[in-house]
């Protein structure tokens, strides 16, 4: 298999847009992305689409065509793939095993949502069906609720760290304080997080990522090519794996580390002949702030049970030895759903051209990238290298 | 890339199961493949789900760890694919792609779907989120709309060939009588399907498919590993081909020339190095009659125009120089959209193996499977040789 390289990155600002459809958040994040990578729309040779539920919030399925038509992109293969909130890592492995297999040269991989059109209950709905509805989220045990038994379940294991996973809300809002796109720029306090409406004990409204809505894109080309056609700096795709769990919280072996992060790094980091000591900063899925606290221990930053320490110690702020989140992650950045996975390999190839302004890491040459679905039923692990 | 053999295939009976669960369904088939492959469970590497609008229709996304927990594989990387009615055949693309490159040696490929709980309306709705919503759908333009004026564009170029399309759909309720996992087993004459309850003009609920519930699944190998470790014929993929086209209906160059099927067929037939004179058998996606014979036009077995006089001289049917929808079709057989695709592609194993009983197509050597998404937005031909 030969190397990919991401050439091109398009996003736009993640929020709340009453007044643009699916259609305009595809074009304005895709045209971004072809124009970033300086190529011909006519190079493109496939579309990967990302999207998690437009089918019930939208009505809108067959998005994979629906954005090869706004897109001018003509009668080349589009699809759409779907793993609840890891969509986005999910569409850009499909597409990156296609590039790297040789079948294709260049592709556009795009992740899309539009959510905040409809009520808390309709989203809380439509979002519960990345859970088990027949034995989670059918008898009320929607998502809060589920990270809600994890934290609870981690301080049983742990202790009591609720300070210190307050505080990954408080730094991912710090870090999107210097996001152009992102939808929160909002400093707020460990009290706040603490004392903030109560969602499903012990996690407040502080806890949970945001409704968004938002897209997206990237363009991929054999790393060869890459180097010849791109004007940016050109960053390579060293590691990449993907593992899977229960769908259902009762049948996982751990409620506290993630067995589908652990394959899934495990694979990544074999794949990219490194260890989890020479990644410079990494985007992790912080759908809640105990998800952030546990993805960072399994991702191997920090042994089991002493995340929370470092978090306390700084270490993984903007300016700590492994910045976590540096785009405000979905707690401040935004949760597009199907975007998120796309959205976080596109700060991290912003940072690794370093092109982050404010936000910039400084030259960390290893930025990874973490996506989950459901209560981690689903993980996919991307690593990059800026050169 | 090296060849890609599909080892193993199980289906459930296509029908109205009010008692039978997604899972029950997926376990249903996957089981079957499984056991139909002589595998072991911890051969499969990954798992490829298709499945359309369970999100909708069911409350359920995430069926890539939902169908894995099920199926009790472990923590190996699975995924769901959505495009419209073509979902199976997309999944099963991404599958051979994974296998092909080498990245897997043995996946899953299974497709799902449960529509019948739902009122008339619901599933309406549901399969409109196929078309563009905001420029076709939500206008009142849903797929028995936009078929019929498929159709009537067709009657204006070619001729008025309602008698020969409404024998499509004869054809494939004579198919479906010998084929026991068919949901309709009901000879209908030429004059039931005219004088039917009219859908939108010409199409009457005769020339429509089938809503109904169902999974299938197949177990897909490197070919060298194929023939050591199956205990059936094996049968080879020779040809895929995938292309799009405008999801929009008026965007398209022509309404009676899908350029979605021309350009997938093409690679198809450039890959597989034969001609479509060498296909044995085909099942052809016909959502409605007219769509079954654009199809056969468009994938070069018959000339553009003379599709209908082929019908009529019984070309089509089970003894007929290449017959189509042996299986029943989605007319007869069913159309549990998500497994649609790959329900095709397991009729035709089935052939190739010659283990289709009393629809055997003799002991043709090459076979082919042709899957639409939406007015033809979405198309994926393979084709497959038995040795």
């Amino acid at each position: 298999m030969r190397s990919v390289s991401v050439i091109g990155i398009g996003e736009t600002k993640m929020g709340r847009f009453p007044d643009k459809s699916l259609r305009d958040l595809i074009q304005e994040a895709g045209e971004k992305a072809i124009l970033d990578a300086g190529i011909e729309r006519g190079d493109i040779k496939a579309l990967y689409m990302s999207n998690f539920n437009a089918q019930f919030l939208c009505g809108q399925g067959h998005i994979g065509p629906l954005a090869c038509e706004a897109l001018g992109l003509g009668n080349i293969p589009a699809l759409r793939v779907e793993g609840a909130c890891a969509s986005g890592s999910l569409a850009f492995r499909q597409a990156l095993i296609a590039v790297a297999s040789g079948l294709y040269d260049v592709v556009l991989v795009g992740g899309v949502e539009k959510m905040t059109h409809r009520s808390t209950e309709v989203v809380t709905e439509g979002i519960a069906s990345a859970a088990d509805i027949a034995l989670e989220a059918g008898l009320g045990a929607t998502f809060p609720s589920l990270f809600a038994m994890i934290a609870n379940r981690y301080f049983h294991e742990y202790g009591n760290v609720r300070d210190e996973m307050a505080l990954c809300a408080v730094q991912n809002h710090d870090n999107a304080l210097l996001n152009p796109d992102a939808q929160l720029h909002k400093k707020i306090t460990l009290e706040q997080v603490k004392n903030g409406v109560r969602i499903a004990d012990p996690l407040t409204v502080f806890d949970c990522s945001l409704v968004s809505d938002g897209a997206a894109f990237l363009v991929l080309a054999a790393t060869d090519l890459a180097r010849a056609v791109s004007r940016k700096r050109v960053v390579e795709v060293i590691g990449c794996g993907q593992a899977g769990d229960t769908l259902t919280l009762a049948s996982k072996r751990s409620l506290t580390t993630f067995d589908a992060t652990l394959h899934a790094a495990a694979k990544a980091y074999a794949m990219a002949g490194i260890n989890p000591a020479d990644v410079g900063f990494a985007e992790v899925h912080d759908c809640f702030t105990i998800t952030q606290l546990i993805n960072i221990e399994d991702l191997g930053f920090f042994q089991k049970g002493k995340g929370a320490l470092a978090i306390a110690q700084g270490k993984t702020a903007a300016k700590g030895s492994i910045p976590i989140n540096l785009s405000g992650g979905l707690k401040a950045k935004g949760h597009p759903i199907g975007a998120t996975g796309l959205s976080q390999i596109f700060e991290v190839v912003t940072q690794l051209r370093g092109d982050a302004g404010g936000r910039q890491a400084g030259n960390a040459e290893i930025g990874l990238t973490h996506n989950i679905g459901g209560t981690a039923a689903t993980c996919v692990v991307n690593i990059f290298r800026g050169r």
